[in-house]
Order: structure tokens, then sequence, then C-alpha cells
């Protein structure tokens, strides 16, 4: 089924104690649908500056990745530097360009009205609202967010949350949204906001899905280098969406196993830099460690 | 099958966000034996001071645990005072009196040599190797240590560690042990120093075990009130050895299900201050936790 993804374009610059890149091709709306064109066809919506070239779109075009929806406008790409130096788990920005970004107003194109499942990447919740609202027969709709909305723009963000079925947000923001420690006091307080279905990403710790009726929790895939924690939670989104419009399924054991998936992509995501492990990926390496994450967690009655 | 634990009888005062207690029984072979009653019948060598009395002692009796290995002698009992602020994951110590505890000088009864599953809970290496030696013949030996023993005796823990066959640590130690960050790196290392068996403990993340072929990774159980985290981790080791002492059966998959009990125990003994919970278990509710951890983990292929 259709996939659409909203969110940014950019060129990150990286360090980490495993080296470092200059302006390779990232940002949210990047990760996802990277992730998720292992699964599903995917539409991308985004904006880019003059400096984004033929090379760059066909970074998304060797994937089946619709990316008519990214514009190309006068002005440079967003850029974003950081490091990560002791805990990969934290990313510290250096500095930060929106660019075009600055101005972005989503545009639906008219062949994408027909999507069935809406990921609505990390931007300003105003935007995500408008967005929303160009759909108004979805079959799912998911959303990420972060602290600087959180506490920026809570009415706007409390807006689009109300009209949205997933939450994928990290453990952290979890508490900051809810002002709840606890993290099923936090899901509680959540899924009255809109979402009934939430997915708490906890970097090498795994992920928690608190649906309607039940709690699954998965733990990390325990990797032997990790060299660029950047994406992983953008890859992670990517491929949850990506197998949810493949499978059409929004069962409380299709959701456990498009969480899998999700961490499935996000442990290959960390192991390179950049999109670099996403883009040599076989589809046999996905199931392969699948399978792996069922025999790290599996257990006898 | 017959379990010994060697450890610590303490008096603790604890402070957590949740409230506070004086002076109430704890100690890492008091949590141990508690929770591993729960599988199997325990012995307990340990010593205390003149100030332990009837009362304390009736507390291990009213369980299936033999205290006569607690030697009772003049001085008082140790005691340990500390608090827990923001992060329950974390102890910070106000006050140690070793007092007894300083010239601990273990003492094996006669009748305990038969003993088939052992446990060294994290004393001085030194003494954990003279008890060691006192048992050629085991089915499975355990140890647990930290930091301070790591950092300061780490000749004397090289050759306890060399005789064990299980090891079970939390996260940091394993990391400071190995002198590795990465988890399957370190694990390597210290499986190579004599344990073949290792259990690391991640707190509120659950537990990893590496055992000679496989890995297994259980997330941590979802509570909604985390009122003492004290003796969560000889809890858990009273529950994983407790099940393997009760089934005898050293299996990857019964080692698997030894870690679900060790979590299933743990996660009782944070709801409470001290041993509270622990001591009104019923056995229908560990059987009930260890289904929902089940419940909580489960995805299909």
């Amino acid at each position: 089924m259709s996939l659409l993804v909203v969110g940014s374009v950019a060129f990150d610059s990286i360090q980490t104690p495993h080296g470092q890149v200059e302006d390779v091709l990232g940002g949210s709306a990047t990760f996802f649908s990277l992730a998720a064109s292992w699964f599903t066809p995917v539409r991308i919506i985004a904006v880019v500056g003059e400096d984004f070239g033929e090379e760059h779109f066909k970074i998304f075009r060797q994937r089946p990745i619709d990316a008519h929806g990214i514009e190309r406008v006068p002005g440079r790409t967003f850029r974003w530097k950081g490091e990560y130096v002791d805990d990969m788990n934290q990313a510290h920005t250096l500095e930060t360009q929106l660019n075009v970004f600055e101005n972005f107003v989503p545009k639906v194109p008219a062949p994408y009205l027909d999507t069935e499942f809406l990921f609505l990447g990390n931007i300003d919740p105003a935007l995500q609202l408008k967005v929303r609202q160009a759909f108004p027969k979805l079959r799912a709709s998911a959303l990420d967010t972060m602290n600087y909305w959180i506490q920026g723009m809570p009415a706007e963000l409390a807006k689009v949350l109300a009209t949205v079925d997933i939450l994928i947000i990290n453990e952290s923001e979890a508490r900051m949204l809810s002002g709840q420690q606890n993290l099923k006091k936090a899901a509680e307080k959540i899924q009255c906001m809109g979402p009934r279905t939430l997915v708490i990403k906890r970097g090498e710790h795994g992920a928690i899905l608190f649906s309607q009726n039940t709690i699954f929790a998965l733990p990390g895939f325990l990797l032997e280098e990790v060299h660029d924690p950047t994406g992983a939670g953008d890859t992670f989104a990517g491929g949850f969406m990506g197998y949810l419009a493949q499978t059409g399924d929004l069962s409380e054991s299709n959701l456990r196993r498009a969480v899998v998936y999700g961490s499935v992509m996000g442990s290959f995501a960390v192991e390179e830099f950049g999109l670099q492990r996403l883009l040599r990926l076989a589809p046999g390496d996905i199931e392969a460690r699948y399978q792996e994450l069922k025999a790290l967690t599996q257990f006898d009655v």
C-alpha cells in the first residue's frame, strides 16, 4: 500500500570515535524513505536547495522512492553538523543551518492524494497538521517529534497529536511530553492525547510498543561496532511504517512484527556512516537479522 | 538440588523519592536467599553482630533457608545507608559501617559440604576463592563482584574468576572488568577469563545472557512504581540460581528461563522497601509474572 513521508532532506557532517564525514545525504525523510523502500514504494515531500544535484536525486531514484515531491528552491539545502563523543546514544549538535528548510511549506502533489499510510517526520507541528489534513482518508498516520517542539509549541503539537494513530518518539521525549517519569504512566497519558499506538525508541536498549490492549518490549540488537547513530530513529520509523504499509495489517501482532523490522533497519543504519549500509542491503539481510532478533529474545515456558 | 550463598547480611537505611526506612534487614546474602528460597532450599554463610536478634533469624527461618551458617560474633552488624535521587538505577552511598563484616572469615559448616550450586556474593575475592575451594565437586558456581574489587584487587579477582562457571554483574562492571565499551566484545573477553556463562544485569533495561553458543536478551519488566531498587541485583541472582538448582538443568534454554525467573524476582523486590514484597510472595505470583514477561516479549515470525 502507498506510503508517504514528509520531513527533512539534509547534508550532514558527522564526527564519531570511528571517523568523520562531510556533507553526506541525510535528514529524517531520507533515512525514513531509504529504510521503508525495502518494504514498499515510498513517496517523499521535502525541500532542497540549488546545491542539491542530480547525483543526490539519483540516490532516491535507485530505490522505489518517488522523489517528485522533493521541491528544489533557490538557496542552500538544510545542513546539520554534529558529533558523538563517549555516549553513542547522545548527539551533540555543533551547527545547524536551516537554509531553505526555514521557509518550508509542504506541498502535496496531486498524484499523492490517494496515500494510505502517512509518516509526519520531525518538523514544525503546524506543518505536520497541514499535511495531515490533506489526507482525510488514511489507513494509518504516524508522527515523530522532539523536545524542541514539545517545549516550544505545545498547543500546535497537541492539535496534530489528536489527529494521528501512532506516535514514534524516544524515551526522554515521552517523559517530557507526558510529564511522567515512569514509562507506563507516560504511555497512558500520551495515549489519551490522540495516538492509540505509541512506540518508544530506547536506542541500544531497544523499543517498546504500547498498543490498545498490550505492551511489547524488544531489546536492542547487539552490534560489535556502532559507527554512526545518525538517522537511526528515522530508519526505525521507516522499517516500522514500511512493513505496516507492505502488509496493510494493523493488528497487534503485526504491530509487534513492525517494531522488530524497525529495529532491524535501525541496527543496520548505525553500522556505517550516513546511508552507506542502508544503500547496499539485500532483502536476505533483513530477514536474516529478523531471525537473529528472534533467536536473541526467545525463551520457552 | 542444594544451593549455598556466601555474602553479606546487613542493616540498611534507605531513602528514595517514595519514602525511607531505617535499619531494615538487607545484604547480598539476604536478598539472594530470600529470592532463591521460592525455588529451592538455601544455605547461607554470613556474619552478624550481637545486635542481630532472634527476630532477625526468624525472617530466614520462616522460609526454607538454613541459617546455621550465619555466624554471630561480638560487635555490630554491617550497616549501609544510601539514597536514590532522580535516577532510580543509581544508589548514592551515604554511609558504610563494615563492623563485624570487616574481619569476616567465611566458615563452611560440615553439613554444607555436599552443596551442588554455589553463589559467591559480592565480597572480597580472596574470601570468594577460599569458599570456592572448599567445594571441589559442584554442579555450578556463580560469582558477583563490583567496581571496588575490579579496580582494587584485580589479581585476586582473576584467580577466583578462573574457577567459576557463571559471572553475574551489571553493565558498567562488565565494561570495567573487560576494558571494552561494547558489550559483545566485553562478553567475549570475560568468557576467556573463566566463566563460560555471563549474565549482564541492566537494571530497568533487563538482562543479557552470554552462554557458550548463543546470546539471550530480555527487556526489563515495566512497573508502574519502583519504590526501592536496593537488593534488586542479588534478588535477580537468587531467582536465577534458585531456578537452576531447582531444575538441575544447565542447558542453554534452561539458562534463558533462569534469566527470566531472575528478572521476575528482581521486579518484585523493587516494588516495595527492603524485603517486604519478597516476604509476602505467593508461588502463583511468580508464575503469573513469568507469563507476563512472556507476553511482553513475544512476537511471531
